[in-house]
């Protein structure tokens, strides 16, 4: 790691989901939850299989976050039950759905008073989150972290664009931005793309669609961290005098 | 009307739906094959309600668009039919829904041309829509419209507070702003109460949650236009030289 790398950072953008807060672990218990209900016509491994590729299908119409995992879960039900399952189960769905956008918001250990001690320091920071404008608000709403950051950004896609279009309204320069993130397909590569600098740090759960495949990492630099308080041993707390 | 109030305005705003482009129109269509899939159980008149109801009810999690509609339909049939629809109708459903989020974007007459002369005049344009990103996105793209904005905002909710953030992002003087829009309740009252101005252009079909009540346009005040191409004689176009 050379640090040299972040000494002339002044904007800092951390992604939320699985970032700043768990995400990833609420998902996977409704898909328990799915899998049980589907257990009287296919086991947990189609029902997983189905459910993912009918997700994957519809991001582009349908977008990131939870109206569209519970459509996603009510067709696939249609169709690993070949049209028995019941109404009374498909209802059973969007209350494994409206439980699910309702979970509480758990800080990961240290976010709060890392993303404070930057807040208070010299740079500006940016919360860059994917997914559906009413769930992201829900939930940078109860994080208590909202006034600490002086933009937000709910995106429907991370994309190299998308980030060159957050560099231009912001007027942030590139080569002085680093975003911090889990998510290595929408937080690191696609910034580093940008012109920009980015840490992964990687959460334990992680959707298999925001995975890459390790050759598509090739050529790209960018450091991984443990956790978000090991921020502080890389990008240097600059406090105003 | 006094032509006075537009003099000094240098950002005019356009809502979307249904002041760009046809909307509303879609969903009826949309909610009449509900009705017709519903008739084995309840007529429309009450499946309506019952829609309504269920969509208006779940506006602050699933949000305004398609894939919330989707879901309420969904609520709803299993709600009206007392649990004895089939998976093959929800499978209709969701059907209808996935027609609606491939509607073709229809712009209303005269947008196209109006909104140039604008974009050519010296005005800054944005465009302020309320919805679901991947959706909005999608009729922005195809609209034709999109390069002719400086600012484009996709928002959950057109509240006072969401337009004079917008000001703030934006370096907006409200008193230099006109918002032009079909909806009382998102496109007018709130951009009045945030200190802007606003023009209303009635569309016929407008969505029965985005009324408001005579009562409340007391104190209230604004010009109603009968379509886009009269804005030219309200704002008037200045051609740099």
């Amino acid at each position: 790691m050379n640090l040299d790398t972040y000494k002339n950072i002044r904007y800092i953008a951390f992604d939320a989901d699985d970032t700043l807060w768990e995400n990833e672990m609420f998902f996977r218990k409704a898909e328990q939850e799915f899998y049980a209900l589907m257990r009287p016509f296919v086991n947990e491994e189609i029902a997983n299989k189905e459910l993912f590729r009918t997700e994957v299908h519809h991001l582009k119409d349908y977008g990131y976050g939870i109206t569209s995992f519970m459509l996603s879960m009510i067709e696939s039900a249609i169709k690993l039950s070949e049209h028995k399952i019941l109404a009374s189960d498909i209802q059973n769905i969007i209350r494994i759905g409206q439980d699910l956008l309702n979970h509480p918001v758990v800080l990961l250990d240290g976010v709060k008073q890392v993303v404070q001690e930057y807040a208070q320091s010299e740079y500006q920071l940016t919360l860059i989150t994917k997914g559906t404008l009413k769930e992201q608000e829900r939930k940078i709403n109860l994080s208590g972290l909202k006034e600490l950051f002086n933009h937000i950004e709910i995106v429907s896609e991370k994309t190299e664009a998308v980030y060159r279009r957050i560099f231009d309204k912001y007027k942030i320069d590139a080569e002085r931005f680093v975003m911090i993130g889990n998510s290595l397909k929408s937080d690191i590569l696609p910034v580093l793309d940008a012109g920009g600098k980015a840490i992964h740090i990687p959460h334990q759960q992680t959707w298999l669609h925001e995975t890459v495949s390790e050759e598509s990492l090739n050529n790209y630099n960018f450091d991984t961290l443990d956790n978000i308080q090991q921020l502080r041993k890389v990008v240097f707390l600059k406090h105003p005098m």
